[in-house]
């Protein structure tokens, strides 16, 4: 099935009239924008949890694409597909400005009609940080860490990060989400991303998983890594909504000072090295 | 059904966080930016005519909001949603290439899915002009006017516009287009649209024919309208994505000579007065 949409990519890529197209977002004037879709069926089941964090994750899930470019978001748009048995359209829409109004987000138009099923396409602006962080440039003898948040009862170095496989594996059998995943509902942390845009010399997402993230960053580099730890859980979990950094290696001393400051771990894995990276396991989304 | 979109577009225009919601597009910054969703089985069918018509018109809409605005499109992002057994994903590209190329518009990301139906869902950003041209004001005493290009067979007053009504009521009981219909495949005039926006007080596109649009303006001014030919089927055709202006009763000769500049009928069909405009028939989508 994801053949259709690599072939639909791959095409718009290499004509003339695109750019911008795989990363996060783009950016247009003084504007990041970023666009991101949540199809009933496809990203979520109903069944999985009340509307309102299924909205909530959607929205954050987009806003999270604003800050890894070190954008701050301003304006979202929002397509918004109702079915018909749906009767909670105002509840949505209390939601949508409730987490709008807390991330100091307008809300600014969209299109909303009545489908079969539960559907949102997101657009948000942000405004352009001074520095744009972008997925390069990533070369050899960068670090790559991610941000693992610290527990209260947790404060040793075992990460909170990467329990999202599970999760999924249990929503996708038992149609139900485990209670206080990052899966279910993620955290974003802005100030804590826009202080590490700041340092690092390359970052995105973490969406797909690490493993798949990592393909993206080397074949758009052009580098391997090497490991310092054995690939577990923590490499394949998908929408942990962290943020996956290439950091220079003066820089170290001060990304874990940062980490430590925002109550969180930085996990550094992988050293950025010459030769071809090999992708290891397809995306859990195909 | 509508009334579920109703719901739900209220609650956000009366929330804190919004603003713009009710124009064809917002002014963001140095852009305008619009944005609107084609759902197959809610405004297309897949057997009313090929795929690239459909895609096409679905992408002409939403050029023609931005230049309602008087705005110039510079990028698009689309939300793609791609059925199971669609096997055209590379001609989509080429076509939604063409286009944007056409009137130099970069494609600029968006996201790609493979669903149960066919979706589009656009948001296009538009380098504003010196001039933004909203839905008001509209005062007692200008004209309300629209354009109905002349066909070379057809230079006398008779019109061009307001065809759709029949076309839309013979796709929806036969499951076919019309050929050569405006609603099948809306043809733009940037130029001229731009030109008119210059000496146009206030005005809006017709996607969901006069008379909805009239009770929007209206609303929107606190107006009413006296009319001088009879409420035919030009005021009821949907989809025209002709322009709707408001002219100041001295604009009105400049305006006729720009319409025959682009060979093009000015039809002057009603004037604001003041007092409550009474909608007279419902919007056909409902």
């Amino acid at each position: 099935m994801r053949d259709r949409e690599k072939v639909f990519i791959e095409e718009l890529t290499q004509s003339k009239t695109s750019f911008g197209i795989g990363d996060d977002g783009v950016v247009l004037g003084d504007f990041v924008v970023a666009n991101d879709a949540f199809f009933e069926g496809i990203h979520f089941k109903r069944e999985w949890g009340s509307l309102d964090r299924i909205f909530k994750k959607a929205f954050l899930v987009n806003l999270s694409d604003i800050y890894a470019m070190n954008a701050i978001p301003k304006f979202a748009l929002l397509t918004l597909c109702i079915p018909k048995d749906f009767k909670e359209a105002r509840e949505l829409a209390r939601i949508f400005s409730a987490i709008a109004q807390g991330f100091g987000v307008k809300i600014v138009g969209g299109d909303t009609i009545v489908g079969e099923k539960l559907h949102f396409s997101f657009t948000i602006l942000g405004e352009k940080g001074k520095k744009t962080l972008f997925r390069k440039p990533i070369q050899k003898g960068d670090f790559l860490a991610y941000l693992s948040p610290r527990s209260p009862l947790n404060l040793s170095n075992k990460q909170a990060f990467g329990k999202n496989l599970k999760h999924l594996k249990n929503a996708l059998r038992f149609d139900q989400i485990l209670k206080n995943s990052r899966f279910d509902f993620p955290i974003l942390y802005p100030k804590m991303i826009l202080a590490f845009n700041e340092i690092a010399k390359a970052g995105m997402d973490i969406s797909d998983g690490i493993f798949a993230e990592l393909a993206r960053l080397a074949k758009l580099n052009s580098i391997d890594f090497k490991f310092f730890q054995p690939k577990g859980e923590w490499f394949y979990s998908p929408e942990e909504y962290q943020m996956l950094y290439a950091l220079g290696a003066k820089k170290l001393k001060k990304a874990q000072n940062l980490a430590r400051k925002f109550r969180h771990n930085l996990i550094v894995f992988a050293r950025a090295k010459r030769g071809k990276y090999k992708k290891i396991k397809k995306n859990w989304h195909s």
